[in-house]
């Protein structure tokens, strides 16, 4: 598995600086690359380690004005990102044996259809009346309830639970552990403090292309259904609450949690540690800082915001500098008040 | 499964304004429901859906003034909420089939007792003098330790993971991915920077009607139990730590966190993203917002707490108020300090 | 499994102030202590328990200046904190069962191999070419990926997910539910406003004597390797990011994040709920407060952070000291200029 850079230059669509005949056999960061690797720059954080590298080749962007003079030899592309996605899925299909075939023991209850070329690993489970598509992987202790649907090219990692009427898209990826359908938290509060439980007899329904992190949970709708729709990609350890709506193509990082019947619209980005409280609506293209705190409905597309409560992140973060600046702030007060102390009271 | 209104206003103890011998088959929120749905209105913030709803007939407070006509039938009750929870019950009865006997493979230890009309799915784990009661439903995958024991009607979904030791009560429900008793977070340091584990021997015991959610953690005390009181729900992916006591019908938002040692009493709110540091005590009835940090025991019942670290919420909401208004406030203090530039020192 | 007090003060080393021929039976805290137990003070903030407690023995400092009569029977030591750790390890190993051999049905892969003294719990999953050491205790429904290696002496518990060519350390604690070597959460965008997956192949290492918490999630590198140093112990329900590497003994507490690329120094604490953005540095020895949310690299060893954004706790607590009392501030602003409003401007 040796490749000259002319090779993989034409591969990825790319221009050639420096000696094309060499060979790579390994892909990896600039910082702990050596010889036969190929590496890339993308952050532009990183351009120094380009300087620096022992990688035999390096992608960079078409346009990057180099600073320095480079040992490697240089692939010139669009974009960098893209090139090594190519690049990496290359590498993948070239070293991952694909996993198809029956691992017993293995449930399947009755009524229950599957496609063509799967994989079902040891001690998975499937429910009664289930209807799983073509080239679905099911990893060992997968557990997939009752009349629930998957469509194809799915490929869902060990131990992850999908509970009874979910319905799964096409080419999704459920991580390890990740929780689809469990109950969502209502519960009606009684005269003498206790609490009934309201039955969530809704579902959850994932789109094509979705993508759940491990440990990541997303509860049933209370009667309708929780939508996560194409294109979602939910990092590990996320907390989707009932009735729950994700727009297309929104992108959500590790420990985020929203909460119930909010509406997120389409390529909006939440980071990590956010959350989201109930019966929200969040506009398209809106950004959600890290641990920030959204207690309204966000009605302008393309916002940004930051803070718990969360606001608009310029503000918060003129506000934030004179956070840390208070102390002296207090004192600049003190004096001021001592200088006026004498002074008669205002007239107005 | 179609059900005049007036048999549903029978079975609710409600009144019925409109139509009574119009027929409903399912159940649904108002601003998706159609003909042939029965829906509610709880949160008043969605009345004017009441106005605009396709449903068949809708459930609504006896107190609610009508502010428009409504083309739905109404059934008017003391708490529409009850109501939805009683019609939801029914429908799950109705729909749902129950899970009863064992599926093979599934696992059970020497000495372990189990109940009748209980299930185990295949691939469940009981371990070794287990003692479960009547009617409890282990789902595929759930571990259950050696000697732990289980209450009637209670239901263990797919993969929760029980200890050895614990003790659960009757009508408990655990979700998915949930871990019960696994070893509190204790290590000695030592000289030379390392940690040396402390062993956890201790347990958690849930009493009856304690709900915990999917992927949520409890650990078990070091020599005690950890200890969750009767009627508790815990919602998604908390954590609770060793030693940790929670007071009866507390209710706990996703991917709260309460650490070692601390006591929270009993009809508290905690709401999502919260943090409690350890060896605290929280009085009864206390609130505690969505990601607030509480560093302190609160003693006052009734207290309600905002901001990271928290304090009262008024007051952190007043305080909240000038932080987003922090750089006006420092150029209001920079032109105070040009006016009184050259008034003389105060002379106090 | 009787002990008198003063062999125990033998085997911890301490001396014996009291009747060292009562004898115990038990270990317990000293507020929920009765007769026959052994308790122990350790935080100073317990120390009126030592006053009241009904153990019948205490494992105290050697240099605590008593402050009241003690009705219990006391053996004085260097460090309590360490005796109690010694004292539970003897009433672990003389109380629990030790696991050994192999719980029908269990799947083992082609090519793989395990050492001896082990245990593998039924439905427990090893793929092919796995190398498993000596006395490696894999509790039921634990999933080991293809090309695993796992070292002496390591207890992976229920459910635990380790992905193929994962490596573990010797004397490592894996707790149920925890996922090791997920894909990391990288996405190309694309110019339709979807994500591209990454391919993640890179994968995760965890060193000697690694502890890591129920239900947290580990992801492996992109293209080089996810790194837990020796002696790191993580809590429950913590995120680790792709090509994070985390340095010797730090502790992470519960719910913490560590997003991508970021490397983390030696014996540093990260507190509950804690969140590190990617592609920073954190000293070693540093600490990260509960709920703090670290934004920019931390280049000064042995600080002490707070806030989100944080910044050094004393400076924190200062500047939150003054926004607690913003309200009063902006009165006292009002009056200010009130006061100075027919002053003339200053000249300056």
């Amino acid at each position: 598995m040796e490749f000259t850079i002319n090779q993989l230059a034409e591969l990825l669509n790319g221009e050639v600086i420096g000696n094309g005949e060499t060979t790579v056999n390994k892909i990896g960061p600039l910082d702990k690359a050596g010889p036969g690797t190929i590496s890339f720059l993308h952050n532009p954080k990183y351009e120094s380690q380009l300087y620096t590298t022992k990688a035999t080749a390096v992608i960079i962007n078409r346009k990057l004005q180099l600073k320095e003079s480079v040992q490697s030899a240089l692939i010139t592309v669009d974009d960098p990102y893209n090139s090594l996605t190519l690049l990496l899925k290359q590498y993948q299909k070239m070293t991952e044996s694909e996993k198809v075939g029956v691992e017993e023991p293995a449930f399947l209850g009755e009524g229950s259809i599957i496609g063509e070329s799967g994989y079902r690993g040891a001690f998975s489970y499937i429910g009664s009346n289930a209807k799983i598509g073509t080239n679905v992987k099911i990893y060992p202790h997968v557990y997939i309830g009752d009349n629930v649907k998957i469509g194809d090219n799915t490929l869902v990692y060990s131990g992850a639970k999908i509970y009874s009427n979910s319905i799964i898209g096409n080419s999704c990826v459920i991580h390890a552990g990740a929780v689809i359908g469990s109950d969502g938290f209502g519960f009606a509060p009684q005269p003498d403090g206790s609490f009934e439980a309201i039955p969530q007899v809704g579902n959850v329904i994932l789109e094509d292309a979705v993508s759940v992190g491990a440990n990541t949970t997303i509860d049933c709708g209370t009667m309708e259904s929780t939508v996560i729709k194409a294109g979602v990609k939910l990092d590990n350890l996320i907390q989707i609450a009932h009735n729950v709506e994700i727009g297309e193509n929104t992108a959500i990082a590790a420990q985020a949690g929203i909460s119930g019947s909010t509406k997120i619209g389409k390529n909006c980005i939440v980071a990590g540690q956010a959350g989201i409280i109930g019966h929200l609506k969040i506009a398209n293209q809106v950004t959600i800082g890290a641990q920030a705190g959204i207690g309204k409905s966000i009605n302008s597309e393309g916002s940004i915001l930051l803070g718990s409560p969360a606001f608009e992140i310029r503000d918060f973060k003129r506000s934030f500098a004179v956070f840390k600046n208070l102390p002296n702030m207090a004192n600049r007060i003190n004096d001021l008040e001592k200088k006026t102390l004498n002074l008669p009271p205002s007239e107005k």
